[in-house]
């Protein structure tokens, strides 16, 4: 390597590490579900790390054929527009309406971090999800729906509770899950009645 | 599907949702490393998820060639067994006694949770990381070594000063670190270097 080179290399590091390190802020960005035992709210490095844990083990439920590690890196970056745009509650219809927006500003800043192929890479991916139309993207966005309506089954709906959400709601938000998964559609169905029957959704 | 596909269908979602929500308990095993504004300690969860971010960016900087999906599955269960047998940390020298035979047992138990043919992939995955001696490994546990460096000299080296820390220990807990990646180990060579004189690291 000559020294150019060298130094190009070097630089190329530094704009990947660099954004390694800001998006370390996921860990701080708090959702509104809860951790498994209640304890906490989660997080959004820890959302991700789960969704990308289910799409390794569950590819097998999408409705068309995916490619699990594509899958598996869009869900990792999925949140990273929070960062600057904050978690946007899913039942707060106000902020849902300036979300693309907020969302689309931080995109802009964030992924510039990155050499140029990466940002491409990883804004395709984003802008890929956001889109939802791929088989990936409907699996990925399934998942997303998912995981918060296990969790808060596991703790008796407590974020429901605190937001006094109807089953209806819910229902509603995730009307196309079952277009990137029938048979997790259908056991989350099975999750909305039964906590409708015990009250943690209205 | 006859209803007795139907049945092994449902046993077989059942044991892996199982699985996925014991592996929440990871979003409560805090490590000694600091996320990077020091505010808190970073969980396994997150670090898994900053890992898998890694890998996805840098396995241009691995010394073999590898294949980067492996390497993020890998990463994003290599702590799995921490659930039962908790994070020893790097320079506690009894725990780190006792960690390979505590582990075993917590992966004994957690991958049995999942059906046959992923407890095989899961567990192999793990065992995989753990003998460090493919060119994906060897680059999972570079990443492994490194992430916590970069935390480290993000928050002034907070953990390795509330530890005492040397900068020879360091050096010796990444003595495999070249070996999955000439080029990070130069980075981490320099991080090291650099808390030395600024007293982050004895």
């Amino acid at each position: 390597m000559d020294k150019k080179e060298r130094i190009l290399d070097i630089e190329r590091l530094n704009k990947q590490l660099d954004f390694v390190l800001e998006l370390d802020k996921l860990k701080y960005i708090e959702r509104r579900s809860y951790v498994a035992d209640g304890s906490r709210h989660e997080d959004d490095a820890q959302h991700s790390w789960h969704l990308a844990l289910m799409a390794m083990l569950l590819g097998e439920y999408a409705n068309e054929p995916v490619n699990v590690a594509h899958v598996i890196k869009m869900v990792l970056i999925h949140d990273a527009v929070e960062i600057d745009a904050g978690d946007t509650y899913a039942y707060d219809t106000e902020a849902n309406g300036t979300k693309r927006e907020r969302e689309e500003k931080a995109a802009d800043r964030l992924f510039h971090l990155l050499p140029e192929d990466q940002e491409k890479e990883l804004r395709g991916l984003w802008e890929e999800f956001e889109a939802g139309i791929t088989p990936e993207a409907k699996f990925a966005n399934a998942l997303d729906k998912v995981q918060p309506i296990m969790l808060n089954d596991a703790t008796g709906g407590k974020a429901w509770r605190e937001h006094d959400v109807a089953a209806s709601q819910v229902i509603e938000r995730n009307a196309g899950t079952h277009s990137g998964s029938d048979r997790l559609w259908e056991y989350v169905e099975g999750l909305i009645k039964k906590n409708k029957e015990l009250g943690n959704l209205k």
